[in-house]
């Protein structure tokens, strides 16, 4: 067997950090949303001046409206902030 | 400034993975993906029997039809496998 890339490591990672907030109900309900966004995105969440952000990401990311976040709504939040990311990554630190 | 959390790395990881494939033109060509789904992906390619796995993925992430994979693309790519993991992790790996 060969070890993991270090791409197949950091999707590990996502994917053990979802179960670590969902448990054993494979979802996060608002208050794991919450601690998830605490614990990894500190800064983030520091910078938005908005106190309903939690609550607006919540609402985005539930779908089905049953105060649920699926793994595949999880996959949306990451994607998302990565393109935003992204976007300033290219405009501001990729060398030109 | 905070140290970036776990999955602030993995993140970060995803990013310069696809900026290292993509180079200055920033879209990932055939060849490109090719290269990214040999070093990153070997035993996922190695492990499929259809020669054309490659073309499949290009086909299915080249929205344009233009022969390349934007940044959006290579989200979608990686929320696909990581989706297809997760479903492999909760019926076989995760603690019951």
């Amino acid at each position: 067997m060969v070890a993991p890339s270090e791409l197949e490591h950091s999707m590990e990672k996502m994917l053990l950090t979802f179960h670590k907030f969902a448990g054993e109900k494979n979802y996060m309900n608002r208050d794991d949303l919450q601690k998830l966004l605490d614990s990894e995105f500190s800064e983030f969440l520091k910078n938005q001046n908005d106190p309903m952000t939690v609550d607006k990401i919540m609402k985005d990311l539930d779908d089905c409206r049953k105060g649920q976040v699926n793994f595949r709504s999880y996959c949306s939040l990451i994607a998302g902030l990565l393109i935003a990311c992204n976007e300033y990554y290219v405009k501001h630190m990729k060398k030109r």
